[in-house]
C-alpha cells in the first residue's frame, strides 16, 4: 500500500445499489483505486497516517459517465443550427467534416471536449468518431477515462476511403490501446443504415475477437425505422440482432423509436442504452421511452451526443432534462426521480457501457474516479434534510456544472477548486477560434455555390457515393431484349420511361452540373401514366476508374424538383445548357447473386442511336471491384461480343457529339 | 442631460423587431434611460464627453424578462420533489406555506430570488404570491424591476382569511406602489378553479379601476380543463373571457392545454402568455403548444415559475428548453429557432407583460435594463460568424447563467464582473438555512401524523374549507318530506343511502379523526345498486361559529378508500373507534337562488332518532353569513317552528349519547 489519501468532511453519495450515504463521510484512495468508503470517523481511524483533504461539506460522489459523445466535434459546436436534419447533416456537418477533419483537427477537438467534460464532472465518456487513435492519445494526455470507438461505415470518411480501410484502422487501434489504464478501445459501426449486413457482421467479429465493446446508433429517427421496415421487413433492433451484433458487449445510442419487443430484446441481450435527451429534442428526433426501458431493467445511461447537436457537454443540463422529459412525456411526475437520474448518470451508465466492474460508484476496489460538488450556492439554497432523497433532487434539479469544483480520475486530480490542472484553457479557446475562422471562410465561399443553392431551396441528400457503371453503343435494342428474356437471368422488374434532361453548366467547373430531369412513366399501352421531376447535382470529377472501362460514378446530390424548369433556370443562372431526351427501357436483374440495373437507351435528342448501360450501387472498394468484373461478364452474356466500352456519362457523350 | 455613460466594444444585440446588431457596438445611457444605440464609432462621436466602459467584446443585450414567477418560494426550493401533484401540493407545499409564510419569510425569499434572478440576467419579472407589498419592498431594495401581483382566491391564504380581505389588501397595495419607478403593482386572481365568477369579475374591475395588469394561471393541467368542461360546459379560456377578465391587461401563465380557438381568443384579446417549460415538464402538466401560439401572433414570454417546481431560476436553462421542447414535440427542428427564443426572452416577453413601451429591447428612450454576457468561454468555443443567427444560437444552446457578468437595471449596476453589488450572498444563504431547518423540523414532526399517513397511501385533497351547516332533531322524516314536496322549493336531485361510518380516534386530539365511510346507494325498489368507500380526515377544531347555531365545518381531507376497513385499522392504529350507521335521504334543493343539501337522517346505530341537516358550501365570509341566514329560514320553511339547533356533528352527538 502506497501513501493513502483521505478525502474527509464530505457528504459522500456512494451511488451504490443501496444508495448508501455518509454524512460526514470520507473516502480513502490508494494509488488509482478506492481503498475504503465510510463514515469519516471510521475511515480516519482505519487510515491514521493518511494525508487528508477537507472537502468542506461538499458532495463527494462518483464522476459522471457520459455514455454517448463525438468529442472532437467540439470544434464545430454551433456551426449550424435550427435546420432540417437533412440540410443540417448533408449541407453543413458532412461537408465541413470532409473538408476539415484531420488528425490535427481531432486532437484539438478532443482536448476542447475533454476540458469541458472535466469541468462538468464527467470522468469517463464513450466516444465515436474518426481518427480515434488521435482521440485516444489526446484523452489519455488529458487524464480522462474513455471508451473510444473507431467509426466504421459504408461511406468514405475523413479517415478511410472504404469500410475495409476503416476496419483495418480499427484493428490496429484496438491492438495499440487494449490494456491501457485509461483508454478502452472499441468498434463503432456507425448505424444500421450507414453500414448493412456485411459491415455489422465484420465489426461484431472484430469486437468479439478482441473482447472490446461495440458502439452503434440505433433507431434515432422515425424515418430510419420506417426505411428498415420497408427494406428488411422488420424494425431496427431485430435486424441488428440478426447480424449477431449483440453477441458483442454492445452500447446502443438513442433508441428513440423502439417498441416493447425491441426493449425486451435489448434487455435479454445485455445491450446498454445511451439516452441523449438534448440531442433528440434539438434535432426533433423524438423522445425515447426511457421510463419503460428502466422498468424493464434495461441499463440506460445518459449521453450528451456531439456538441453539433446539443450544443454543449453540460452533464447537469442532460440529467435535469432526462428527469423532466420522462415526467412530461409520461404525464407522471413521479417517474425517473432525481436519485434514479443520478444512478443513470453514474452506476447504471457504467453498466450500460460494460465498465461497472471498474467505475460508476464509490466502492472499495473500484477506480478512484470522483468529483466534489458545491451545494451551498445561491441557486441551490436552502437545502432540506427531511427527505433521504432531497440531496439528489438538489443536485439534479437545481445544480449546475459550475458547482463541480474538483475532479479526480484514476487517483489523479484533473481539476482543483475549479481550475483545470495541466491544461491552458485560454490557449485551447484561441486555437479553436483559428479553426473556426477557416471553417467560416469555407462555408461563406460555399454559400455562393450551386450545391448550397440546391440545399437552400429544400434540402438535398447525398447518394451512396459509389455506383459502378459501364456503357456500350449497340445497333438496336431488340436483340438485347430478346437475349435477356430468353436467358436464365432473373428479371425482377421492368420499366419504360421517356426522360427529358436539361443540364445546367457553369463556367467554374468546380461547381459541377445541375440536371433537371422529367421522367415520364410509359405504360404497356404506350400511354404516360405519371411524371416525376427531380434535380441532381453531379459532382465535378469521377471517383475512380476500374480496369475494362467500368467507372465509379461522380458524387451526386438529389433533391425533389417541386418548381418548373423555368424557375430553376432563373434560380441557378447557368452559363450554358444542354438538353438530352431519351427513351429508356430499364430492367432490374439478378446476375450471379447481385442486383444490376440494365438500361437500354435510345438517345432521341440529339439523335445518337442506342446504348446499353449497366449499373450497380456499391459501398466498398472490394465489392466495387467484384461488381465491375460481373458487369463485364454480363455485357458479354447479353451478346455484345467485342464491346467498345464507353467510359463517359451521357452528358459527356453528348457534349463530344455536339462539338 | 446628465453625465452620459457609454458602454463600448460590445457585440450589441438590440433585440428590436429587425434584430439589429452592432459589432463593435455601443450603448449610451443617460440616467435611467437609453440615450442611443449604434455602431461604436457613431456613438463615441455623438457623446464625446461621456464616461465609457470597455465591454471587452462581450454580448451587450437587454436583460431577460421572466414572465411568471413566485419569487418568495425560493425559500422552499427543493422542499419536496418527484411526487404526485396532489400529494406535492396538498401534502407538502400548502401545509408548509400555511405554517411558515409570513412577511418575514416573504422578505427573505424575495431577496434570495432577486439575487438569483440578477445572476441569471433577468432584469424584470412578473410575480404572484402572498404579502406582495413585502415582495415589492424587497424587490425595490434589490434594484430589480417587477410587475408584482397580489394573489386573490377563494381559499384562506397566509395573508387573508377570505377573498374580500385579499382584494382589500390588493387595493391598498396598488395604491401604495402605482407610479413607482421599478414596481408595477398588479392583481393576481390565482386561477379560474381557485377563484370563480365573482372573484374573477371583482379582480378584473380592480385591474381596470387602476389600469394595472392582471396575472392569472390558465389551463395548466388537463384535469383543470376537464373539470371546467364538466362544470361549466366550456374550456377555460371562454369561461375566463365570459367574466370580462380580458378587458384588463392580462397575462395568462401556462396555457398548456388550450385549443386553436382559445389561442385565437387570447390573441384577439391581447392576452400575453407565460410559457414555463421546466415547471410544466417537472410537474408532468404537459407541453404547451408554443409553436402554434407564436404562428398565430400570440405574445409568448418565458417564465421560470416558482423554484418549488423548477427548481431554480436559471433563465438560460429555460430558454434552451423552450427551443428544444418546441422542436422535439413538433418533430420539426426548424421551429422556435434561437433568435426567436431570445425574442421571447426579451422583447416579446415585455409585450406579453404589457411593458414593451419601457423595456424588452435596446432602443433609445427605453429603460436602461441590460446585461453583458461572456461568449469566449470553454463551453462556448469556438464561435462562428458565417450565419447572422449564429450568435443567438451560441447564447441559447451553449450559454450558461454563469456567463452573465454584468447587470444594469434602470441605469444602475446591480452586478459587476459576476459580483452582486449591495447584497451579501453568504448572509442570505445562511439565513435561508435557518428557515430550512425550521421547515425540516415541522415536516419531520408532521410525518408522524395521521394526515401525512393519509397522504402517503395515495394522496388526499383538501375540501373547500368552508361548509355552513345546521342540524335539528325531528320527530319523524315523513312530515318534512311532505312539506318539502308540496312546497315551491325546487328539488333538483334526491338520493337514498345507508351510510356505515367508522371513526378512528386518537389520544392526541390535534390529529383529528379519520372516518371510513361506506355509502350504500339504495334504489327506489329498496335494493342497493352500488357501494362507495372513502376516507375523510376531519380536522381537530371548528373554523367559525355563526349566530343562530349555524356552524362552519371543520377542515377536511378526502381520499378514496381502496383498501378494506381492516387494512385502515391496522394502518392508522387508532386509540379508539366509534361506529355510526344511518339511513339518509338527501335532497339537493334551490332556495332563494342558492343551492343547499337537505339530509333527513335516521340514526340507526346507536338508535338516536331522526335529524334534519342543511348544508351548503361557501368560499367567502360574506357569502357564509348570507347562507347561514337562509339556512335558518329554510328550517322554518320546512315546518320546524321552534327548532333546537344542534351545533355539533354526528360524531360529537354520538360521543355525548354514549357517555
Amino acid at each position: 500500500m502506497g501513501k493513502v489519501l483521505v478525502l474527509k468532511n464530505a457528504i459522500v453519495l456512494t451511488m451504490d445499489k443501496a444508495l448508501t450515504k455518509y454524512e460526514p463521510g470520507a473516502v480513502a484512495i490508494d494509488g488509482s483505486l478506492i481503498a475504503a468508503v465510510g463514515n469519516q470517523e471510521d475511515i480516519l481511524r482505519q487510515f491514521p497516517d493518511a494525508e487528508s483533504i477537507d472537502c468542506q461539506g461538499k458532495v463527494l460522489m462518483p464522476g459522471f459517465v457520459n455514455t454517448h459523445a463525438h468529442i472532437a466535434m467540439n470544434l464545430i459546436r454551433g456551426f449550424s443550427d435550427d435546420l432540417r436534419l437533412d440540410v443540417w447533416l448533408n449541407g453543413y456537418i458532412m461537408p465541413v467534416e470532409r473538408e476539415f477533419v484531420t488528425p490535427d483537427f481531432v486532437r484539438l477537438g478532443t482536448k476542447l471536449g475533454c476540458a469541458e467534460l472535466i469541468k462538468t464532472g464527467v470522468t469517463c465518456f464513450l466516444d465515436m468518431y474518426y481518427f480515434e487513435d488521435v482521440v485516444a492519445e489526446a484523452t489519455a494526455a488529458m487524464g480522462l477515462r474513455g471508451v473510444l470507438s473507431q467509426t466504421v461505415m459504408k461511406y468514405p470518411s475523413p479517415d478511410a476511403h472504404s469500410f475495409e480501410e476503416s476496419l483495418e484502422y480499427c484493428r490496429t487501434f484496438i491492438k495499440k490501446w487494449k490494456g491501457h489504464e485509461l483508454i478502452t478501445p472499441s468498434v463503432g459501426p456507425h448505424a444500421p443504415y450507414t453500414t448493412g449486413e456485411e459491415i455489422l457482421k465484420a465489426t461484431k467479429d472484430l469486437a468479439l475477437e478482441y473482447d472490446v465493446p461495440l458502439h452503434i446508433h440505433i433507431s434515432e429517427t422515425a424515418q430510419e425505422v420506417e426505411a428498415m421496415r420497408n427494406e428488411k421487413g422488420m424494425p431496427v433492433v431485430p435486424f441488428v440482432k440478426k447480424q449477431g451484433v449483440f453477441e458483442a458487449k454492445t452500447i446502443a445510442a438513442h433508441c428513440v423509436h423502439i417498441d416493447e419487443g425491441e426493449m425486451r430484446t435489448l434487455e435479454h441481450s445485455h445491450v446498454g442504452v445511451a439516452h441523449n435527451p438534448s440531442s433528440n429534442l434539438k434535432l426533433a428526433s423524438g423522445i425515447a421511452p426511457v421510463t419503460r426501458m428502466l422498468e424493464l431493467g434495461l441499463k440506460v445511461g445518459i449521453g450528451t451526443d456531439g456538441t453539433a447537436s446539443n450544443n454543449d457537454l453540460d452533464f447537469f443540463e442532460e440529467m435535469r432534462l432526462a428527469s423532466f422529459l420522462a415526467k412530461g412525456s409520461s404525464g407522471d411526475p413521479t417517474v425517473v426521480p432525481a436519485q434514479q437520474t443520478l444512478e443513470m448518470a453514474t452506476r447504471i451508465g457504467a453498466e450500460a457501457i460494460h465498465m461497472d466492474n471498474q467505475i460508476g460508484s464509490l466502492e472499495a476496489g473500484k477506480k478512484a474516479d470522483l468529483i466534489l460538488v458545491e451545494i451551498r450556492t445561491l441557486h441551490n439554497s436552502p437545502s432540506f434534510k427531511h427527505s433521504e432523497y432531497g440531496i439528489y433532487a438538489q443536485l439534479v434539479y437545481a445544480g449546475k456544472s459550475t458547482d463541480v469544483s474538483d475532479v479526480m480520475v484514476n487517483g489523479k486530480w484533473l481539476m482543483r477548486e475549479h481550475a483545470l490542472l495541466a491544461v491552458n484553457e485560454k490557449e485551447l479557446i484561441e486555437q479553436s477560434q483559428v479553426y473556426a475562422a477557416k471553417m467560416d471562410a469555407f462555408i461563406i465561399s460555399r454559400e455562393k455555390s450551386v450545391l448550397s443553392k440546391l440545399i437552400a431551396i429544400g434540402g438535398a441528400s447525398q447518394e451512396e457515393s459509389f455506383e459502378v457503371q459501364a456503357k456500350v453503343a449497340i445497333p438496336d435494342r431488340e436483340k438485347v431484349i430478346e437475349r435477356l428474356e430468353n436467358s436464365p437471368i432473373n428479371v425482377k422488374r421492368k420499366r419504360h420511361y421517356r426522360e427529358y434532361d436539361t443540364y445546367f453548366n457553369f463556367e467554374n467547373s468546380d461547381e459541377g452540373t445541375v440536371r433537371f430531369r422529367e421522367d415520364h412513366f410509359v405504360e404497356a399501352d404506350g400511354k404516360v401514366s405519371h411524371v416525376r421531376s427531380r434535380l441532381t447535382l453531379i459532382g465535378p470529377s469521377r471517383e475512380h476508374h476500374y480496369p475494362q472501362d467500368v467507372l465509379l460514378s461522380r458524387s451526386r446530390y438529389l433533391a425533389p424538383a417541386t418548381q418548373s424548369l423555368r424557375f430553376y433556370r432563373e434560380y441557378f443562372k447557368p452559363d450554358s445548357e444542354i438538353e438530352i431526351e431519351k427513351d429508356r427501357l430499364r430492367f432490374l436483374v439478378e446476375f450471379e447473386d447481385e442486383e444490376f440495373f440494365i438500361n437500354l437507351d435510345q438517345i432521341v435528342k440529339p439523335d445518337m442511336g442506342n446504348f446499353l448501360e449497366i449499373k450497380s450501387t456499391t459501398w466498398s472498394m472490394r465489392d466495387a471491384e467484384e461488381k465491375s468484373e460481373k458487369i463485364v461478364k454480363l455485357i458479354e452474356f447479353l451478346g455484345i461480343t467485342q464491346p467498345e466500352k464507353i467510359c463517359k456519362d451521357y452528358l459527356e457523350l453528348v457534349e463530344d457529339y455536339l462539338q
